[in-house]
């Protein structure tokens, strides 16, 4: 589910260790102020709904991580001169729409926790996480209306629907190991860098770039996106459970076969411990010689090579732009992320 | 929950009894040919898309109705020549929002049965139910966005936000003496007549129409939405069980409190079974007591009087209208809806 990648995120987001959480502010500096007036509008909305409908909207913005894709979204907008007002605007959405597909990722995942804190539906149930997940989803969406920009709006509305078309193909997938790459790359780019994309061409069109350099930040954004998620998905076979704050191989114990499990299934079709699993959901023998094979470390060195394709095609992507200090930026913030530079 | 005044939609929707099937059929004379091609789009999104939500859709498609709110956007489409391609692609959109929102509804009510059919949840989990929801909000933008018109796209995103907050409050309410009738105003404008309002608004606004038209057709699907939603609150009083298909007084019994158990309140705030009721939810015979008290003739002559007044003011909205064919099948489908004429 969702949850795997979301909760890592999360723990990028909001700052579980040091390094990476001083390298994103870092990463973030030509777009601070800007940052902190989206986090201040985001703060806002809670502001003259009915009392529970704002208790619940404040619970869930209070819970806003580090910004990854706003802040893409700010940097992506400074390739040509304009006032920032919109591509705010814009950084504002894209936080929403983030924010509510963790409260449905939540509520479908029966999830507890989020970023530290109860999650809506372990509090107030999930019949009001589902409605509030709507209500911001909306918010999002009246949010990019308020650029103007059709094209822009119309990707938004798309990017709800990969995000939720992503899921529900993880959903259909699990325990499917005859699922290929290729279905795994879909999925992840409905799940993770449809919104990553979205994030850095919005930010693009609405400056007024060419259309090369919003093709290029587009590229940018969809390479980071699958690079971060890949990324990701690798982790949860590293470190130990008291580490990664939750058991490892924990998307294959759910069923969930990522970039690992895959390569591993490629690599002898016939006798696999992960097949066996898919055959045998719970047995939890099978399920820790599954992930024995994943971490194998020719498997992660496999697996890590597709990610680092997917960081140098992001870091491609910029060098054709012209540099400025939002390229430097969007350029630290994929070694930041992903961990690596080809 | 809004499943009550859904389920009563649907009921009305998908032709429960003759008289009001073929009602609405006569009403739509006009756009018959229209609603077709409507509904022919609606069938083809399942093309193309993975397997497990293309047999989702399929089923949630399939459920369609009589398609109020699409011919309400069509007939609003008839007041300036135009060639009525937008309308048709805003009339998808408009029964899309709806059909999302019922599969949401269904998943937080946990309903079983929708239009004499399995619910998506009770097939194939509410996880499921939650996520196909999300699609189906999301290509309902994606099809407003065809229309071009951000006026009409924002009003779109509203209207979301506003059924969403809608079912919020009405959750929120429950078991709450103490609400007001302006309380229930703005719960049913959320659930229901925002989205009729949007039907009949975007239907003018994309056809050309002067402000004044586009004003007079806002206020006419706003007033009709509110009179059928109240009508359809009074019903749930009338009738008996076996009539209904559900229980009488199914609204009460989950401690949702509309106008007919707002007036009871109001006319004797001190000693009262619904008051009782809220105090002691659950308890049978509080219950019997309270349904009794909101089915007193003058009760139901009351809470009637005020659906009238809406019904009366959608009517008066009309009648600044040119007419033609289309403002009669308007007219003719405020009786068939909302059932008198004032």
């Amino acid at each position: 589910m969702h949850t795997e990648a979301a909760s890592r995120q999360a723990g990028l987001d909001s700052a579980d260790t040091t390094k990476t959480s001083s390298g994103i502010v870092d990463a973030y500096a030509p777009v601070a102020d800007q940052l902190l007036r989206v986090r201040a509008r985001l703060l806002e909305l809670a502001d003259g709904q009915s009392p529970f409908l704002a208790e619940l909207l404040v619970h869930v913005l209070d819970t806003t991580g580090k910004g990854i894709r706003p802040a893409i979204t700010l940097l992506s907008s400074w390739f040509h001169p304009n006032d920032g007002t919109r591509a705010e605007t814009m950084a504002v959405a894209v936080e929403l729409l983030h924010l509510a597909s963790l409260v449905h990722d939540d509520t479908v995942d029966n999830a507890l926790i989020r970023r530290g804190k109860a999650t809506v539906g372990s509090i107030w149930g999930r019949n009001a996480a589902v409605l509030v997940g709507d209500f911001i989803f909306a918010t999002s969406a009246v949010f990019v209306c308020d650029t103007g920009n059709v094209r822009v709006i119309r990707r938004f509305s798309e990017t709800i629907r990969e995000l939720s078309s992503g899921e529900l193909d993880e959903m259909a997938g699990a325990y499917n190991y005859r699922g290929t790459r290729e279905d795994y790359f879909k999925r992840i780019y409905g799940k993770t860098a449809s919104l990553f994309r979205t994030s850095s061409e919005s930010g693009a069109v609405l400056s007024g770039v060419s259309d090369d350099q919003v093709s290029a930040l587009n590229d940018y954004g969809y390479n980071l996106g699958m690079a971060f998620q890949i990324a990701d998905d690798i982790l949860d076979f590293q470190g130990s459970a008291e580490e990664a704050g939750k058991p490892v191989g924990n998307d294959l114990s759910q069923g969930v076969l990522t970039l690992p499990a895959i390569i591993a299934i490629e690599r002898n079709p016939e006798d696999n411990p992960v097949i066996a699993l898919c055959r045998r959901p719970g047995d939890p023998e099978v399920l820790a010689a599954a992930v024995e094979l994943c971490q194998d470390s020719s498997v992660m060195d496999e697996a890590s090579a597709v990610a680092d394709r997917y960081t140098w095609l992001a870091l491609e992507s910029l060098a054709q732009l012209e540099r400025n200090t939002a390229r430097d930026s969007l350029e630290e913030l994929v070694t930041v992320l992903v961990g690596r530079r080809s």
